[in-house]
């Protein structure tokens, strides 16, 4: 493939917009209500003038306070549905002849006119993005109106759509990126924030240290999702000792392990829209690729529901023998566990480790699942559960959320595959030894 | 937006392909058949390893031979359609309830199974490329078997939303352009073939000449469509006067018209996506841009359904008074035109000019259209019939498609929205006074 | 010219470092001594393996530490000068026939050997760089070693031919700038220190806020020298206004003047070489292109040479008549003039621009020359001198240096032909009139 | 290194020629006598409006013919030689003190004004190019007047300086590349000319194919060498199995051995500046690192200068004994040779290759150099020479040149540096046991 020849391709993607210059003439008012402009995209003036048409629309959206905005989904949920008369015809048609061609007549007489609406907005010049802002808005509209929700049946499907992983484009970042793209990583780190510029080097400039993010075409500054990586010589038992500033910096070859320490969405727009999956496994290949002496990728992971669980279950053990000591020990404040002595210590952190198995392997929610969503992101992507880390996170987070323990997933290229048919089929967790190991007898 | 970064961004593209070596351990066999592999790639197995599993499947179709792949799109159309089961399920429960939700799930339920299988193919590397070529060989494949016509519906719906005009990149194709994107340009010219290296760079590099293309970021070295562009001083008369190598070649500043004189398809995998409405009007923008001398634009345009209609009514005159003599004048084969004296000339060009205006604004089809489809095109677009040119191309197929006649649809950007809604909506053609005045009056 | 192409084209250049893997055999022994590995890359073997050597030679000298690169120069200086015996000859030859050969061969012949020598080293991957770097630790050791000077001639020989300004490329500076360029901004600001990445952004985001460098190919993210302008209504008269955080964004269109408020040198190794000259004059042009309502091309200067010379002044007034009040006000201290009432002050700032005025169009070196190098380079340039203001500067460094007077220096590019002549011919100062009305009249 | 960042750099290289639209009103009249530019351009006028001057000066050159070129350069050597006044005074002070100080002004003394000159007209867009093309126009006005011949030293100096090898970027050249660049390949390519676009292609194109070509920054579309490479199993023995549109591809990554098959430079007005020998090593060094299969890197070059030696041989055989029949074979028309019997042909092919054996191993100028010239280019870059084939190139000029005979000669990597000194300071051929048995006995 031509790369300089595609470089040069998408410069003329920001020519775009000007060539709305011209369109302006078409629109005549653009005080027309966004109700009626939107009509009119759908419409055949749409096919002339769709492009300002499209433009007109999101601009108008985008200068709508709250009720407002409510006020244009209540409009879309209500006028843009399906045609209920052609929906019932459609209905009958297939009914009397339940055929491939009445199949697809249905299947088109039931979109809602919503996902054409859609389409043609993202004719204007950033489309896209506006599209995507408009999905987080409605998020905030559905909390007040739970009614709005069918209309993010439209966009799921539309962006599973555009944003099919066969699209996306992984990308290194790192000191030379652009500022205005590094300000977004700075932004939308979820895990372990970034505390500014120096901060941001320190994670993207040292030999051992990399970044990876998925871009789309049309959102070409704005990462979907990035993760973050440390070379290591052996799988990290603690946030700390990956972001220590005054760290040796280990030379990229030398490193035997990559260590997946964060890993971000950043488009609240796009969620459900899983792209995650495909990140870690790509950036593995390519690190693999990169360099060779790599033989381990696991990740350092937060296990955010922990906490919450072992609450509930040192009020109400369920299987578990408790003893009361080890009920009080779970019940200790936070704030008392920094000046704790030797033996205790030792105690509550095997007690926790024991607690973490628990969780990880047994516990799971009414409805049979493992409980803890980081868990299921990376056991439904194939990983194992190699280790479980007490006293990994020790700031506020890390103790509030997990009592300090974090956890690894290892991704071994060749179990991915088997891990993750165990866990999609049969909901097994797979682990290593060494967690099994810190599981009590199940009493019986 | 950030075009370096984005030209840089999509060269990780290339390496997309690479990713697949480590992929290829979950494969295990690569013999097993197709409609497993399409199976595995709609289970949970396509989580885990979509990506090979999809590169799998569109290798073995791409080894498949005609039969092979006529029994491919039969095992599509009958083990990848909706599950009627599901469906007649939703069709009680919308029934039932007639809301938004039911709605949705209706429309989820009519949805064959070969859209998802289609969104995961687009996983492998070039899978873009692939599926359109796959829906080339749908079309082969449904002339034999028209059943399968179906499956096209589920192409349609998918191409039409990955190939939204929103992500559509226009970019000038001059003498500097990759030879593997030009010599597409030579393959796909499709009005007036170009002959050889020699003849497209007469075609690119003059000053007066310009060629614009639509590509999508998936299909990186294949152009959609493109158009060819001379820039003149006045309305040409004849594709001859346009291609002539021996003329005078303009200075772009001095040009005060641009003329559309040829328009390509490049993938008919991709027919029915019509993107040729967009493409001329961006680029009179972008030349009345970067050229502010231009003043008009109009196409030189084949007429290829006139012949065959003037043949009909030489037959049947209908409502058109012809003579005998006019009948035997239309009648009169191409080889014996040539040598015409001059005044049976003369008359002879003032008949197929008076024909031409009948055939254009008079002449619908049964179901009252216009009967040919550039025209429809043009002025679908909210082009206005400008001229006609008798003696236009005088080529063997020029004269006969069309008795040698050409048409000029005129582009006046103010009148575009007004022209295509007489058009769209009352079927009115807007043509200029003296294409009109050339109309024979009505015999009442 | 393929802009394309030439992006790829320069891609190839990062690869060149990996060539030497296979060189490296050539070298043998790395530990050869520097002097021997300078002598090696100037005989045979330099031809054949030129690369690996210009690397070594390189690299041993950026492991030398301060006296380590003083023995180097003085190597330098004793055995790479110029063959005499060859240089004796060549002017006898000259003497005989002084004719284009003789002395062509005498130009070739008075060349010291370190020309061939430097030429060579550039063949090192980032060899440009290091050379430049190489200039910097010679300043260093020429103040130990005056004798060393001679070698500083063939610095800036080479650098006078590499860096011809036909080789330099304009480029905005913006904040979709890699951060490993920004970073450098923030580092060689000389004149406004830039407070961290906050304050860089301020200086490039804004509408009304540009700023442009000077790169050459060969070093490629570390620019030569860059110029921070912001356009504004009308000239400013303070810094202050200038760079105030919370100032009203101007719409780039309302813009009429552009200020070039900071203009610094980034490679202290290109001590010599000018490029600010070109710099201002071509920012002015393309900024004139893209904002045509630009009318007004001015700096806001500094004037580092005023307050030493006004000590000077109070002390020794030579043609100036110079009240006892006026030379006690001229010598109160900075702290002091905080708190001055009106009437003091405005006799102060009065006084003040009556002596910037003398300064700037009377006084001069003894050897006849504008005293401000700041002014001499702007008034080389072709600028005139516009306006001073008073209190423009009130930083510690501005009251330090010039007691808060800063000025305007005008490019109109009708007139920059003619005042560049008056200076450069007759040492003549073009200034406004205001300007000129602030002089005193001269004592007879 | 940010090659994004450049590549976006280097996009503005092309928006300098528009700076000069500003600058026209400072050149006044342009139809100034080109002499008096020059003056001007060396005078304090060129640090204002240099370059408008300079563009001025090479659009006048430009538009001379050939007696006014001659008179162009006449007036060069004429005028803007060294200033023989201050030579002299350089050279007395020189005598008095013969110091690092006086050896630097001697040289800047015996500086031909032109230097500096060419310098500054490099400030013109395209002012490489154009003084890479005065350089052509200067060969031929030297053919005319030998006297000029001192002005190509200047030019040697500074395209010595400018296009340092530092300096040039290797590309590969494929069927992906610009179509302006690919007309020069075909243009440009000297030793098997390429018979147009197909051609072309196949030389391009297939898996084993490969052409690479060193560019400069400033002449980005026009390369300075290129050289073809086949991929292939073994040595080729003939120019005819290399090109043999019909051969069977072989996969890239099956092949042992790289091929040169062709190198030719590009630019005659950069004649003397050598690049080739870095070419060949680069790419060798390049193609190992892509294809690790490959250890064996060959040429398959002509002897250009064998025949006319043979010539001479066979009249004046000096210490070679050849029989009659012998120099009658050796003088037997190329016509003839076709239609020989097996046995002729075996005898007339085994003393071809004694001869070309002697041609190559003893044969030497009078000067004491080995006589062919493409022999001296690889022999003195460090190949060996490895085969002598009989019947390698059968076309007229293969014949004409060489009777038809061809070599191979060998770059391994680890013996360049070995072979080079023997030949660079003892003017030893290394050659292969098998090319060596082929000498006969030298008689005593």
């Amino acid at each position: 493939m031509d790369m300089a020849f595609l470089g040069e391709l998408l410069t003329n993607v920001a020519d775009r917009g000007r060539a709305l210059i011209g369109f302006e003439r078409f629109l005549g008012n653009r005080s027309r209500p966004i109700d009626k402009l939107c009509e009119d995209l759908l419409s055949g003036r749409g096919e002339a003038s769709g492009m300002a048409l499209a433009q007109a629309v999101l601009e108008a959206f985008q200068r709508l306070d709250k009720p407002g905005r409510l006020a244009f989904f209540t409009m879309l949920r209500e006028r843009f549905g399906p045609d209920h008369e052609r929906l019932d015809a459609a209905i009958e048609a297939y009914r009397a002849k339940p055929y491939p061609a009445t199949v697809a007549a249905l299947h088109q007489a039931s979109e809602p006119r919503r996902q054409e609406l859609f389409r043609r907005l993202n004719l204007a010049p950033e489309g896209t993005h506006v599209l995507v802002r408009m999905r987080e808005a409605l998020f905030e509209a559905i909390a007040a109106e739970p009614e709005l929700k069918g209309i993010d049946e439209d966009f799921r499907h539309l962006f599973g759509s555009w944003f099919n992983r066969g699209f996306l484009v992984l990308r290194r970042i790192d000191w030379r990126t652009p500022a205005n793209v590094l300000e977004k990583i700075i932004r939308y780190e979820a895990v372990h924030e970034i505390q500014g510029w120096d901060d941001l080097r320190r994670r993207l400039e040292p030999a051992d240290r990399r970044c990876f993010a998925f871009f789309h075409p049309q959102l070409v500054d704005d990462p979907l999702i990035f993760v973050e990586v440390a070379l290591t010589g052996d799988i990290p038992r603690s946030i700390g000792e990956v972001l220590e500033p005054e760290r040796e910096v280990l030379p990229a070859q030398q490193a035997t392990t990559a260590v997946f320490y964060s890993i971000s969405n950043c488009q609240e727009g796009l969620r459900g829209i899983s792209f995650g999956n495909f990140l870690i496994k790509q950036v593995a290949e390519d690190l693999k690729r990169e360099l060779p002496g790599l033989d381990t990728f696991v990740t350092l992971s937060p296990v955010p529901g922990f906490a919450r669980w072992l609450a509930g279950v040192a009020e109400e053990p369920g299987d578990l023998v408790l003893t009361n000591e080890e009920r009080a020990e779970l019940a200790r404040p936070a704030g008392e566990t920094i000046s704790l002595d030797e033996a205790t210590r030792a105690r509550r952190d095997k007690l926790l480790g024991q607690m973490m198995a628990q969780y990880m392997l047994r516990a799971r929610t009414a409805s049979g699942r493992v409980i803890d969503p980081v868990a299921r992101f990376h056991l439904g992507n194939g990983a194992r559960l190699e280790r479980i880390n007490v006293g990994g996170n020790l700031s506020a987070r890390g103790l509030r959320e997990s009592h300090g323990v974090m956890v690894n997933y290892r991704y071994d290229l060749d179990d991915i595959e088997t891990n993750h048919e165990a866990f999609a089929t049969r909901n097994t967790v797979v682990a290593s030894s060494s967690v099994r190991k810190l599981l009590r007898p199940a009493t019986s």
